[in-house]
């Protein structure tokens, strides 16, 4: 089968997935996220870090990730390197935080202007064509709105993807609508920056309106849905038959560590079951995500999101050969398959129930790197 | 750690876990449900369900199962057989079905009521403590009422347990209040037979009254919440806190294959993430469900609503020791452990990200079966 994609994953907040669920986003980037990230100054701590995650990511099936690292120039050179070894597909982008930070992890303007100039160029002189940088503003409150336009030239400049997050919560909304009296909504606020084009993932979007969705359609951003993350943190429920009905580009993230689970398998389950949640309210004929349609959101969909579609996404001529060979029936594995099984009920028992020991070899652009 | 206890699961359905899930379902039952239950007349093919069936749930660390099997005495035998031999602690319900079922998948009332005293005596002869038969009418609309009044009988004569399901839909609600038009309500329908007692676990109960709730307590019957299931089958939502609120006895079930994982694990995290979503429409002070919640009705509250709790459920001077050997960090698992997780992080990085490769060793009855 094509390689996942993950469209949305902190590589640095793998040092915390599985635990730390019981407040809300805004506290909880307050309490865990940033005083771990912090310690990412440490190389060596970075690394260790950087090493485990790209591992497990790329164990379980991930042949692209779009990953935020913090930020720290240093270390998101270090998780490059790592990616690079591993031979994964990936954008890697050094965190921007310059305002409504903790005084032990920001950046002055000036700094991060400078460092992310100084990441952008030292990875494109790599010419690792599977390898780019992707310019990331972490999200509208910690970013002054003159480094979020720089971002925005730089982006242009240097012909890069943008990623960042938008209506993860209700309070966040509120927040950014306070702190921005000046833009129309959320989606305004990264607009006038020029951060919403063809090569943007936004994560999350559960609270975008009906304007902001259309907004996204015409500027060509794209959605990372995060259903584990959505749930884990309380944030509410993502309409993903809303957005694909919208026309707006569509992938799946595992968001860790918002999000629990670092394999996109539990991304296609959890969208499927959070699909199912939001159709318990609706009309009789609303469609709730079927398995097919959570797969094609885990490749296909996350291709197109990242703007990968001509290179990976599935097995058409002339992509590169993402792909993974995939065994039902490996021993001490985790999937039964009886007589009667059809071939669609063995592909249903992979997405549902399968795991990395399933996954026997992983391919990137025609080489096989595990 | 204590051994998981799964309180609903049906060792008839798991060939076809992980499958056949875009049904509500009263249409699943008729459609996929009905047609290979049926197939459990041919005992080869129902020795290879459970052997396949029982290897797997121990594997996952479920030292009690409190199983539906199919209407058939003599592959009900052969299941009673795989689970004495695998050594699990284990309740075995012959289903009874004489009403509103498919002609190929049926019983008259005698014969119902015949099999199953036959079945009651033959496991009651085997002196297995281990092993309890557990009366099973299928649900309310699958019996006639002179079948539930003897079963109920049936229960009292042998102090047998009981198990069945309740509310699990609004479809199957309003069809129950159409067929029972003498009844106050659904669990009132099950009441008139003696069906509710202290040894009584009632699956789903995603829609149960405050009134019914109350018979519930008042009457000492347990609840298995199946969140698994209710995701998959789009059943709706069961509010946890509200059940333990009204301290009606609760445990978890993995409900296979309504629910599509075999794992009490998932049942575990699928319960945090239902009552997160039940959280979103709640005031601020409603409290979801905490891991270390989850885990206690996955193990002492299953004893509880088993009538177990003097022999399993946790490590309690004088209980019997049903237990799990968790490794974190075998090789090639599924966890990655850091230097900074504390002991309650890694205890939930197990039950966020663990499967049974963490699972060492398993314990029944202070036997090592696994």
């Amino acid at each position: 089968m094509p390689g996942l994609i993950d469209t949305h994953i902190h590589a640095s907040q793998y040092v915390y997935t599985g635990t730390a669920m019981e407040l809300h986003l805004l506290d909880w980037l307050k309490n865990y996220t940033y005083p771990i990230e912090a310690n990412f100054e440490d190389l060596k701590f970075a690394e260790d870090v950087y090493q485990k995650a790209v591992k497990r990511v790329l164990k379980n099936g991930t042949t692209t990730a779009c990953y935020f690292a913090t930020i720290h120039v240093d270390a998101t050179l270090k998780l490059c390197d790592i990616v690079e070894n591993a031979g994964q597909r990936a954008y890697i982008g050094k965190v921007n935080m310059d305002a409504y930070s903790p005084h032990y992890y920001v950046e002055t303007t000036q700094e991060s202007k400078e460092e992310t100039e100084k990441f952008v160029t030292k990875i494109l002189k790599k010419n690792n064509p599977l390898i780019k940088p992707v310019i990331t503003p972490r999200f509208a409150p910690n970013c002054t709105l003159e480094l979020s336009k720089y971002l925005g030239h730089l982006a242009k400049q240097y012909d890069l993807p943008i990623q960042s997050h938008i209506s993860e919560t209700t309070d966040e909304v509120e927040w950014v609508k306070e702190l921005f009296p000046g833009s129309k909504h959320y989606a305004d606020v990264y607009d006038q920056c020029n951060l919403l084009t063809d090569k943007t993932v936004m994560a999350h979007g559960v609270y975008l309106s009906d304007e902001e969705l259309k907004l996204f359609k015409s500027t060509g951003t794209g959605i990372s849905h995060c259903p584990n993350s959505n749930l884990s943190l309380r944030s509410g429920m993502m309409d993903a038959r809303r957005v694909l009905d919208m026309g707006v580009k569509l992938g799946l993230g595992t968001d860790v560590s918002g999000g629990y689970h670092p394999s996109m398998l539990d991304a296609i389950r959890t969208a499927v079951q959070v699909s199912n949640v939001i159709s318990l309210d609706m009309h009789t004929d609303y469609k709730s995500l079927s398995h097919r349609e959570a797969f094609k959101l885990a490749t296909l969909g996350g291709s197109e999101v990242l703007g990968l579609s001509d290179k990976t996404g599935n097995f058409e001529v002339g992509k590169e050969f993402d792909a993974l060979l995939v065994d039902t029936t490996v021993v001490e594995g985790p999937v039964d398959i009886f007589k009667r099984d059809s071939t669609d009920d063995i592909i249903q028992k992979f997405l549902f129930l399968g795991d990395d020991r399933n996954i026997q070899e992983v391919y990137v652009a025609g080489k096989q790197v595990l």
